[in-house]
């Protein structure tokens, strides 16, 4: 089976001028890759006559799927209409189904149509009209010598309503698409190296049809699975077979599969045994109760936090010992633990957890530099601690110490909840 | 004068199958065009032997300057190098500067070399080497029939490393750029169409060497006025005359100017007044305090902050009165005012501000849908409240509900402390 090549063209001076990130085509890449579809370029060209040409006459030396956005707007610096109208040689007319939906897009919005919006109705003679339900700019779908042609709107949303609803179930149509099936195993705790030697027999075992990428991002590695066969259901066993086997190594890191966050994940586990949380952040300021709180119904098990950002809060509060403070400060082993049960007492809950940390860039010593962060986790059977050593960045230093603190949390509480 | 054409080439099949979005080029055209370099392609190919062939060749034909990006690994899949010596018809030898930098990048991380890694000191003998003191592959810079090569790893802080010690330096001196002049006025709290609708007197009579964008982004609108002219400082004084005259129709929306953020601006604010801040956050969750935190120095004036998560905490920690929240709800005035009053209080404060709503997807009602939002700044002059009305998705209101909050304080705090 030949590989189905692909190639995006995104049109627009905003583009090149850096005021608008090129998000369409990440995203089209993707959807295509998920299905077995080769993207071989992409290329961003602005609003100009000869250079949207040059791209289109380039991309169709080469491709069998082109896929365009953006340049469809009302007014006259929009040229990729007349453009592909002119490369296929074909007049623009009105096409009465797109104007009556043009219209009942700005009637259903109580707003007046302007003569250029009507205009929007007129089409290459050509396409075959794809209508867009969430937009005023139809798509257009060209077919020429066996090379396949989509335009679409550079909305994001607008795109992404036509891939799903037109453009991806239309592929498997046209083409003789391999059966890809992707699995992604999310982990967190370990690097990439490390991780990579601890498989390493694993991976090399794989069955050639069984790809492995790793995908490091902040205190992160997915490991993403892709099978290539004719099976769907088979790929699938086998992809779970791998997963079991590789799984002892790795089961402390792992934390989910596919769209699992670590936030998710830990609400998840949190839900199922009925239990609840509280957090005192010092270094991270937040941002763990901010990444908690994102997932819909945290507050079943989320009770609350406290920041306490000067050492009398940490002792009012959370009743730290004036003491532990002054002898061991407040980036300490024995403040966070304090912090830790002491938080988790003031909201009532089952686990507490919290950080103390110098985020930077200043407040470092020679003993306890920038980076230097202790984490703990309060709970029934008692407290856990740890100590990290990050980064010269705060912003850094933050995100990583959130990732640490849900990771924390994941492996005190699941031993005791199996 | 003729405006100088850049294109820009990516290089990697991570690219093109949507592993990793490619940022390089988005950063790449904001840097070109502030200096008046007019990127006319951007380009992303493959790991493909003809594929970055093709790409260079077509580049040539149109660019004056060609900047590339990826494809410099140590791995065999990596062929940015070689290709550019067949390409300009040149040998790679042993750079001795070249093995010395990546030798002692390796001796200060206290990591061992392996012979991979010399192969990085190899390098075209047409080019010239651009150290990268932060990783270990070497820039390259080639110069053929009035076109400039630059050729850049793909670790995006690598790039811009030699894109701001080596390739934007440079320009100037290769090219008669025009001399041009960026300001951002940075609103919150008014609409991108409301904004353009207040100032379009001011708009029409810009003159024709000065341009305005509106560059909006979640909760804020920027303003970006670019000037073009010979003289830096006159233009800078232009520019500076031209915000003072529309800044009177505006002022109270513009928080900033350039880098500033909300919260930077805020923190500049409070330490000027030496006055101290803290936060009760309901539905934003800790949002509000992550935002605050991440400012180098906000300890100054960050006393702290409660996510009370539950209203049994925002009685017994924010003293909310039991009847004003059975009375009125979580989500009202009253009961946002209380937190507000309350915070302030528990952290011996000079302002806290307060935020509970629902953030949703679930938990709407007729009267309070979802997305109905109350915030609160409560200072030593009273207690200053607001409705707000947001959206259906989570994270958006959570992340509105942050801008509105930190724009609240801007608006209660500012008239008393001129």
């Amino acid at each position: 089976m030949q590989a189905v090549k692909a190639e995006i063209i995104a049109i627009g001076d905003e583009l090149l001028y850096g005021q608008i990130m090129d998000t369409n085509s990440h995203w089209i890449s993707q959807e295509l890759d998920a299905i077995g579809v080769r993207v071989v370029r992409k290329t961003t060209v602005g609003d100009n006559r000869t250079d949207i040409l040059t791209a289109f006459e380039e991309a169709s030396k080469r491709a069998d799927l082109i896929l365009i956005t953006g340049g469809l707007g009302p007014t006259q610096d929009d040229l990729t209409k007349p453009l592909l109208a002119e490369y296929f040689g074909c007049d623009i007319v009105e096409v009465p189904e797109a104007v009556a939906a043009v219209s009942s897009y700005f009637l259903r919005r109580g707003r007046e149509m302007t003569p250029l919006n009507i205009l929007q109705g007129h089409l290459p003679t050509c396409c075959t009209y794809v209508p867009n339900p969430v937009g005023t700019a139809p798509g257009m779908w060209f077919e020429q010598k066996g090379c396949y042609w989509m335009s679409m709107p550079g909305v994001p949303h607008e795109m992404k309503k036509l891939m799903k609803d037109f453009v991806l179930p239309k592929l498997p149509q046209i083409f003789d698409l391999p059966v890809i099936y992707h699995k992604l195993v999310k982990t967190a705790g370990i690097g990439e190296s490390w991780l990579a030697d601890l498989i390493k027999d694993w991976e090399n075992a794989l069955p050639p049809h069984i790809r492995l990428a790793y995908l490091p991002s902040l205190g992160h590695v997915k490991l993403r699975l892709t099978a290539f066969g004719t099976n769907k259901d088979q790929l699938q066993q086998e992809v779970a077979a791998q997963i079991q086997a590789v799984l002892p190594q790795i089961e402390k890191y792992v934390y989910g599969y596919d769209e699992e966050t670590l936030e998710t994940a830990i609400g998840k586990l949190l839900k199922n045994a009925g239990k609840t949380l509280a957090l005192a952040e010092s270094c991270s300021g937040g941002y763990v109760s901010h990444l908690i709180t994102t997932v819909p119904g945290s507050s079943a098990y989320f009770q609350g936090s406290v920041v306490p950002y000067h050492n009398a809060f940490k002792e009012q509060l959370l009743g730290v010992n004036s003491e532990t403070l002054s002898t061991h400060g407040a980036v300490s082993e024995e403040t966070v633990a304090a912090m830790a049960k002491g938080v988790r007492a003031l909201f009532h809950a089952d686990y507490g957890l919290a950080s103390s940390g110098i985020a930077g860039p200043d407040g470092g010593t020679e003993d306890k530099p920038v980076g230097t962060v202790w984490i703990a986790c309060a709970g029934p059977e008692g407290v856990e601690t740890r100590k990290l050593q990050l980064t010269q960045d705060r912003m850094l230093n933050i995100q990583l110490t959130g990732v640490a603190v849900l990771n924390l949390f994941r492996t005190c509480f699941l031993p005791k909840h199996k």
